[in-house]
């Protein structure tokens, strides 16, 4: 006998149940499911997905003995609804549905009010008094028939019923009276014919028959192939077709409509929630023309219907075990549960479902670290923007980092600080931020950018400060000289307000609302639940003791990433850098000098003069170190026995030397040397590829005496704090390493140094040196690596831009197009590229491990606060990720999901 | 019984031979083989490396035994010579030589004329009657045993004699009588006493006992213990110690000294060659005090000493397989070989001597390939400064495409091209080189830039032109504006002369004469030799139908990268090119435009907007198209029958714009738009690391037309020599893929667009398409991406830079130091590095071939002609290496070799 093709449910029984998604598609397992669980689902019948391949073998033709069996499946719906499909006098009307086991874009839409024609529109008229909703239902069946099955474009009816409302002088669908519907509904037939050649099927039966073809063609339609192809989606029999039943609302004062949820879907509180309207269509709720009701009255409207809805409420949540959002009509006093699904949720509720529902015993505590989706909890963490308030973006840039900020426009950092300081609120909006902007960006409520992607320094450095930042909003044109922007015709000149949207990248004029972020009680109860699950460690990215201590608040344990530059700059300090940095002369250039000279007192006398130059550069140093000591030892202090890992200086110098012509010149005043001296040092520091340049332990292999100055900083401050009896266990990162013998060169540049602070000091302190792992070379030769490192900390933004070839401040022009033309799935840089750069971290985690027994091994780039990457991370055996402060719960609640879904 | 220390050589024995490396250093080994052979060597022992060993085991001690050992020896080589040593009447005088099996820096010098004292210095004025000889070697000994033995510094000797020079006015050594060199002798010892703290040693045992502890003490200095650490050499016992009798050419006139080879050197003709002195020393030689006879007159002076010595030529010529270069001293009458080594040569005596030699039957064909060093034959290819004309370098720049040039300096491409116009010869002098100044390039006669490294545009390009190139040169101050360039202290104005050395990367001023290129017949003939050996295959980069026909006539086999971009800019299509740029707006600024619509028509005007940029934009591709078809016909044509492989564009389109406002002023004048437009295009497309930015096939993900076009060109252009009866496969290759979507995107564009060719023209031809393999991701990729690429050919410069991280337009400036500090062994743009991306090269070659039986893989970055990586191409099995026209000769010889070194 041929395999059933037809699967029937209604009435507290199914043919399937919610197991054979395969064959009755996930629309179909879940309808018979809901029914076999005795809720009073429509009823209706599946054509299976076998039927689907079978179309498709015939080459396009229902296969013998298909439409027998669904006319049987059809006579059985009759009479469960004791109504007859096509017949005038009570009327069975049903919807179609495609619905394959993995639900994609481009497959047919579903087709409403199947089983109308002329005569049994009069029908219901006779049965509703309610000539109007039967016009209207008729002609919106014509329109999607005509759409979605024959591909009559929707547009063509458009037209048609822009006409009609023309002549009747109304604006609204809603304000046409039945009989312009009437009209409509001719009009509409005529549309019909004209583009399909055919007249509109009157039979109920064609009607059925065309729709499961449309449904069965769509399974092929170029964009579902290409979607399966792009999805791996491979091993499909084809869609399966919903036929159901359609049930109303609006046949009199024992029918309704509503929409509720088992607990509130705002703030998670364990009490029915919902809304409904008597006597009307779900449309009307939407429309907003009549006010829905608060579930509560139904009790008092009618108590029988109340009392069923909220068992079949409380059965459905016990059965799917997490809080529903169910769709219910009652139809001339008979309820029906049109829908079920998990309801969507604020963070804040989905933490409080989830950490009541662990106390009511309804679900597991690893069940309950999967209910919250992990980048929802940025909600809890920032402030956000009033919902209620109405946005007008002038324009989008990219949410780079999350929170809202209301502030005047300024151009510059230096206005930011002034302004800030006089107590006025800014948005510090520059073509792009660079180093010397901190100062700047830390005055500045939110920060704007016209250039640069989600890793670009502004987006890097506002995310490590918990700043709201909107980057590269390239409909900006910023006129620095003009103190003002353009974008999409509209001025911002400095001082006008303006609201920026991290979260979402929507730029604002003027002052929206805000709203502070709260993290409620259960925030802290779900985190620790979620930490009692994990197994990576969660560190942070932090450079200041400010941020050490908010991410330790979080719940960081201990400190991944500190980079050190920042440092360079704040104060007085970065004149001892630019000092520094005419002072370097590097042994190659003396080298070469040497090469060239024709005389051993030539030779001396340059020899003499590198080693003034030197002495010079070293008494520079010299300036900086008690500042980087003080700044190490309020770190450790904000750390207290936690690990904290410091990276030594990783920009190029170029970095730290103004570029524009007054700078230099104010430069070259204040360090008493000629004008030409500076624009001779930026321009021979200038780099074609900065990224690709001297940077990294590069400048130490050059100038090992700044990497020295940094590890005596680091070591002395050890020292300093565990006089103190407080404990501290630095580990000294050394990034950008390519190479085995480069490590260690600078490795024994600074383990010389911190043996003499040692000897100096008559004390030592425990230390690590580790690398950064962010050179794919790195990566290739891992095991050679790891003997001069006994830690890794993989730098996936550079690691990513070095592997695939992206520059992150300059593929935000093209990386949307790779994402939306499916060539990536996402963005590399924000979640991890596991194909390529994935591979190149694993296999030099496992040649590492290899190499040196227990290596320590984390991830401190950008990655390390994404939960798709942390996922990764897991996998692997990473023993801890790294990111900025505000995403700490977020890693923490990610990492445990990962362990959850382990076991 | 304790393993034998000391081996005794001369009279035609040695106890030792040339396998005992190991125990006798390389040089005991020879001296001890030489002796074997019959050939008179000076009579002398050495002592073993094991007691090196022993030495070092027991503290610093000498064995047990080993003093007799050594005398009994010295009692041998005293018989030998029939001299004694420490005696006055006839004394023995040695030479004492360090030597391990690998020869290494660091380890002790060699002391000469050991066994004088004051004594014996009187014994030997009395047997030679020449007391200004018995002093100057006295005196030189003092030295060399107080520098180098005891570590009195030669400089302290120097201040003496110069004392003495300067009492007695004279300004060379060799204008000291007999009696200033005693008093030299005697202020030497003062020095010595002085420094070392003891009187100068008397007794010739032991200064030989000392000499020989300074032997094994040099064996582990730092220097030494560094360098076998950085060349991992293992596994040796120690140093081995040379004592060899000295002979002296100055004792009358049946003495003499002389150099000689058993062919010619600079021509290699097989004719003895050389030069000697009768009463001389190898000094007097040298000198240059007396003018040293030809070879040939040795025959009338001393018949006899002529015949033996050209006995002992032929014979060690015939023994060692080789010219000879033979140094040997004549003392009272006997002959004494001092030294025998495989001579040096040049490229053309090279050759010459390689292809005689297999005519002769001395050696076979694949011992022959060896003999030539693939880098000399650069030598044959371009032009040289004569050797004779002085050379006065002001500076010195990276020898980036070898040469000699000479010409008026001028500052920008466009005056570069006007005086070449007018007949005049130009060195064109930049900061750097762009696209832009490919014309410029193309009229001077050599390129000289301030910046760059090895592989920057100038360099590249140069190469590729097969044009003297100096990249770098970062003395160099160019000011643009006054026409003029200062270097340590020199001007150079526009007119000036310069010559510029592209082998060396000297800068000189004014005119040095030149001597042009010779490939001789036997250069065919042994290309022809490496031809029958290679497995490679040898394919050249070359953009125009010169530099094709010129690497074929080097013997190229085809076309393994023709770059497009630089027709983009020759003389009108430029225009074209930036006619398109202007009305490139990509989809994503479509897309992000149309989402920001507030209305179906505002979404119309926006699809209409581009509707019309898109026409344009593919109105200026279409005025492209011919030119391009001629192009690859040129092309074709000269490579008639070869395969051709043309990449596809691959340079940001911002390459193609003008950076000075002038010309951009002149842009917007003639592409009739406002200045403005112009500026923000440029702004718009700048890029902070362009290496890694909008380029490759990332052009043609957001404009697919680009491709279309230059692929409608490279068939439409094969069609139309197909009909000439000209075959051509072309090879469509698309630049930096790094993802199998995203090549599979790109080509199936290419794909159709081809089809639609074969459609129109009703004819077909075949081709192939494959990707450059350039992307570290692409490598680690290789299997997905096989799937759509017919051919890989890795684009290693690109790839080194992403893999090392190093920009090559940058990392000039740290890299020397990267190879001086020992970090890594070569500049890893001019020799692959075959750890690392090596490493990525292999990895992917192998997953190609796993996934496509038969992919066809080469190499086309600049390793291509660079013989180690040659070599390592060779090794792991690729198919092909393309290279620069004028190092085809080198691959094929390069790739010859490493088949012989095979088998």
């Amino acid at each position: 006998m041929a395999e059933k093709r037809v699967y029937f449910f209604g009435e507290g029984k199914a043919d399937g149940n919610a197991t054979m998604k395969q064959l009755l598609g996930g629309k179909g397992a879940n309808l018979a499911e809901m029914s076999s669980l005795g809720v009073p689902v429509p009823p209706g019948f599946t054509i299976g997905t076998n039927v689907c391949k079978e179309y498709y073998e015939s080459g396009g033709k229902w296969p013998k003995g298909l439409e027998e069996e669904v006319k049987k499946n059809l006579a059985k719906l009759e009479k469960a609804m004791g109504k007859k499909f096509g017949d005038p006098k009570d009327p069975l009307l049903v919807s179609v549905r495609s619905g394959a086991a993995v639900s994609m874009p481009g497959m047919m839409d579903t087709v409403l009010n199947l089983g109308l024609n002329d005569d049994v529109v009069e029908g219901i008229i006779e049965l509703t008094d309610n000539p109007r909703f039967a016009y209207d239902i008729y002609r919106r069946f014509i329109d999607m028939f005509g759409d979605v099955v024959m591909g009559c474009s929707h547009e063509y009816f458009e037209e048609a019923i822009a006409g009609v409302k023309k002549k009747a002088k109304v604006k609204l669908d809603a304000d046409l009276t039945a009989d312009h519907l009437k009209e409509v509904v001719d009009k509409y037939k005529t549309v019909y014919r004209k583009h399909v050649g055919d007249m509109f099927p009157q039979a109920a039966i064609d009607q059925l028959k065309k729709s499961v073809d449309a449904v069965f063609h769509s399974w092929n339609i170029p964009r579902a192939i290409r979607y399966r192809e792009l999805n791996n989606i491979t091993g499909l029999l084809g869609t399966a077709v919903n036929v159901q039943a359609m049930v109303f609302g609006n046949m009199g004062d024992d029918s309704g409509t509503g929409v509720c949820f088992t607990r509130n879907p705002s703030t998670g509180e364990k009490k029915f929630y919902g809304e409904f309207l008597m006597n009307a269509q779900g449309e009307d709720v939407v429309a907003g023309i009549r006010t829905p009701l608060d579930l509560s009255k139904l009790k008092k409207v009618n108590a029988k219907m109340y009392k069923e809805l909220t068992n079949y409420m409380s059965k459905l949540e016990k059965h799917y075990k997490d809080m529903q959002d169910i769709e219910f009509t009652i139809q001339q006093g008979k309820l029906y549960i049109l829908q079920t699904r998990n309801g969507k949720r604020t963070a804040a509720a989905a933490i409080k479902c989830a950490v009541d529902m662990v106390n009511e015993r309804l679900i597991p505590k690893k069940e309950a670290v999967k209910r919250v989706e992990p980048n929802q909890l940025d909600q809890l963490l920032h402030p956000h923007f009033d919902e209620k308030a109405t946005r007008k973006p002038i324009t989008k840039g990219l949410p780079a980092s999350p929170g809202a900020a209301v502030g005047q426009a300024v151009f510059t950092a230096d206005e930011a600080e002034q302004w800030h300081k006089k107590g006025k609120p800014v948005i510090l909006t520059r073509i792009e931020t660079s180093p010397e902007d901190i100062g700047g960006m830390d005055a500045a409520e939110g920060i704007l950018t016209a250039r640069g992607g989600m890793t670009s320094h502004a987006a890097v450095v506002a995310r490590g400060m918990g700043k709201c930042c909107v980057a590269g909003a390239d409909d900006i044109n910023i006129d620095y000289k003009a103190k003002k922007f353009t974008c999409n015709g509209t001025t911002i000149k400095q001082g006008d307000w303006l609201s920026i949207d991290g979260t979402t990248g929507e730029i604002m004029k003027g002052q929206l609302p805000t709203v502070e972020a709260k993290t409620t009680g259960d925030f802290g109860k779900f985190m620790k639940i979620c930490d009692t699950m994990r197994k990576l460690g969660i560190r942070t990215n932090a450079d200041t003791p400010e941020d050490a201590q908010r991410a330790r608040d979080l719940g960081a344990e201990g400190i991944g990433l500190c980079r050190t530059e920042h440092m360079f700059f704040e104060g007085d300090r970065i004149w001892a850098v630019r000092e520094m940095i005419l002072a370097a002369d590097s042994y190659a250039d003396m080298l070469n000098e040497l090469e060239q000279a024709e005389s051993k007192a030539q030779q001396k006398q340059i020899e003499k003069k590198y080693a003034e130059t030197k002495k010079q550069f070293e008494g520079s140093l010299k300036k900086l170190l008690p500042y980087q000591r003080k700044d190490f030892e309020g770190i450790y202090k904000a750390m207290k026995n936690l690990p904290v890992t410091i990276r030594l200086l990783d920009p190029p110098l170029h970095e730290f030397l103004p570029n524009d012509t007054k700078a230099q010149q104010e430069m070259a005043k204040r360090l008493g040397v000629s004008k030409n001296v500076v624009r001779d040092k930026v321009n021979q520091l200038h780099e074609f590829n900065p990224m690709l340049g001297h940077r990294g332990c590069r400048l130490a292999v050059t100038y090992p005496a700044i990497y020295r100055m940094q590890a005596r900083a680091i070591i002395e401050a050890a020292l300093n704090l565990k006089k103190n009896r407080i404990n501290v266990i630095p580990e000294i990162m050394i990034p950008l390493a390519g190479e085995a013998r480069e490590l260690k060169f600078v490795k024994d540049e600074i383990v010389d140094e911190i043996e003499q602070v040692f000897k100096r000091r008559k004390a030592k302190v425990k230390y690590l040196i580790g690398t950064m792992i962010e050179v794919p070379r790195a990566a290739l030769t891992a095991d050679e690596i790891a003997e001069d490192a006994q830690f890794f900390s993989f730098g996936t933004n550079d690691l990513t831009q070095m592997t695939m070839g992206f520059s992150r401040d300059d593929a935000g022009r093209f990386l949307g197009e790779y994402v939306s033309k499916g060539i990536y799935d996402a963005d590399p840089f924000q979640q991890l590229d596991q194909v390529g750069v994935g591979q190149l971290v694993k296999e030099a985690a496992d040649l590492g491990r290899k190499a040196r027994k227990g290596l320590k091994i984390g991830i401190c780039g950008e990655h390390g606060g994404d939960p798709s990457s942390i996922d990764f991370c897991h996998d692997i055996g990473l023993d801890y990720v790294s990111c900025s402060p505000f995403r700490v719960p977020i890693a923490r609640l990610a990492s445990a999901q990962s362990a959850v879904k382990d076991r």
